[in-house]
């Protein structure tokens, strides 16, 4: 089954407490994009470039079974951001970001894309996620995903994309802000009566809850264990469109909450091999089969007697 | 199976966002022991308090089945806490402490409570901790727990405790300082090595990681999920008198990594009643049926197919 993922795509520079690395594919379409191709093609891609992107990236992409049929290339400057990691590596500082050809962005699809039966609508402007969503003729299951700045300077337009989609994926700081509590499954519940039928609040090394619709539906996932993250830049793109991609790869359109319970094990486990290396370079090298091989792990080490 | 718990009992005045209630029950062996009361007796209980300790206190103690035979009874004044928790109930300041009967105590142990099994050394001094297991001839199996206070200023004697325990029970910032490590996988494999062939890393809300005795054995559990918190106080001291209780309930005093798994889950779950009101309210009323509800319910939010 066919998913079309939407959102920044641009270049990165990473420093972490060990390393810095300039010219690094980035963007929350590219970690999801990756995420996806390892379970479900084709993943149709759209974003926008400018003439200054690396064609190494894009033929990383393609070469990944990525369609780049709905990225525009433009004649600007490509979207850039740079940051840098604190020791603890779950707090960043970003030093300089460049909106370039994004600022002006209109996504539009052709055919096949805007056929695609599953949608995520990864981090980007509301503005630009309702667009894609208003191309995307074909949508029957919608994920989204959003950031602390758009919950800051576009909350109207945030709130009406909310209405429009089946799953919101959030990080907990911006759930906690979002909802407006501290308590993390009170800010589900209030979350989802923005709209979403199912939301997942991401935790990092603590792992995932999921939420609905039912009002006692409710699954915590255990993050897979890492004995070091070396840079966790794109861990929740991953973990977005690796739940997208399993969802796809089983023909899930209209899917049970006990369906979204395994995708998101999935994507926890997707995430995890991204914060392993710089930028994509671990998550592009992954299989099904190492995906398969920490999904097992994963059982082992969350599941008790008695 | 009788369990002996030693620790910190005093009185408590806690402030929260809603409320504000003075001469509570608290202290790291009144949580403990009431948690442990659910599922095993005798629960010997050793301790100190003063002239003042109120004695509705002793008689809630005594009709949980809890034997005072280890507490003893000073002219001075008791050990007392005043806290108030912030408006997330994650933080809460310390506003006064009256360290009193506590400064000199040296704990001694009775026949019976001296042949206990089961020994878990709740929050005290190491000095206190490592007396309580001097007079603990029949231990068989020891827990621990421990705060940042003790690893700032009784670092060296803290070490010394450890190499003579089983298992130690911390959560998880005290777990990153004591380790030197933001990594918790990493912490759990490094505090393995200061002496304990088990490690619990408490981590509020998010649940608990429970490591060893081998290298490859991991097991995360996640928490009961509360849609509020009262007064998370004494949480993670019930946390380990529910495991220490369960397993002294189920004879375990050569417990397996498995029988650890299911005591970590048994504890996370009888940490969560403690959350749901002021001081020990909620926990002193709790039946091992409320428990096994929750154990059921645990399981269901923690499964999934695939």
């Amino acid at each position: 089954m066919s998913i079309l993922i939407s959102g920044s795509i641009g270049i990165d520079n990473i420093k972490t407490p060990s390393d810095f690395q300039e010219g690094l594919l980035g963007g929350s379409v590219a970690y999801a994009s990756l995420a996806a191709s390892v379970f479900a093609n084709p993943v149709h891609l759209c974003g926008i470039i400018g003439h200054d992107f690396p064609k190494a990236h894009l033929d990383l992409l393609e070469s990944k079974g990525i369609t780049l049929d709905a990225l525009e290339r433009h004649s600007g400057e490509s979207f850039t951001w740079t940051g840098e990691y604190h020791a603890d590596m779950n707090t960043r500082d970003t030093l300089k970001v460049g909106i370039n050809v994004l600022e002006h962005w209109k996504p539009s699809l052709p055919g096949a894309a805007a056929e695609a039966p599953i949608v995520v609508l990864a981090n980007a402007s509301p503005d630009n996620q309702g667009q894609t969503l208003d191309e995307a003729k074909g949508a029957k299951f919608v994920a989204m995903d959003t950031m602390d700045l758009w919950i800051s300077i576009a909350n109207d337009r945030l709130h009406e994309v909310l209405k429009r989609v089946d799953l919101l994926v959030i990080n907990d700081g911006e759930a906690r802000e979002f909802a407006g509590t501290s308590n993390l499954v009170e800010a589900g519940r209030l979350l989802r009566e923005k709209g979403p039928r199912f939301v997942v609040v991401k935790r990092g090394e603590h792992g995932s809850f999921l939420f609905g619709p039912g009002e006692d539906e409710f699954f915590s996932c255990s993050a897979y264990p890492l004995k070091s993250v070396f840079d966790p830049t794109g861990a929740g793109d991953s973990f977005l469109g690796g739940m997208a991609g399993w969802l796809a790869s089983q023909g899930k359109f209209d899917p049970t909450f006990e369906d979204l319970k395994t995708a998101v094990a999935y994507g926890s486990v997707t995430a995890s091999f991204t914060c392993e290396a710089f930028s994509t370079r671990k998550i592009e090298t992954v299989s099904l089969v190492d995906v398969e091989t920490r999904m097992s792990e994963l059982r082992k080490y969350t599941s008790y007697a008695g």
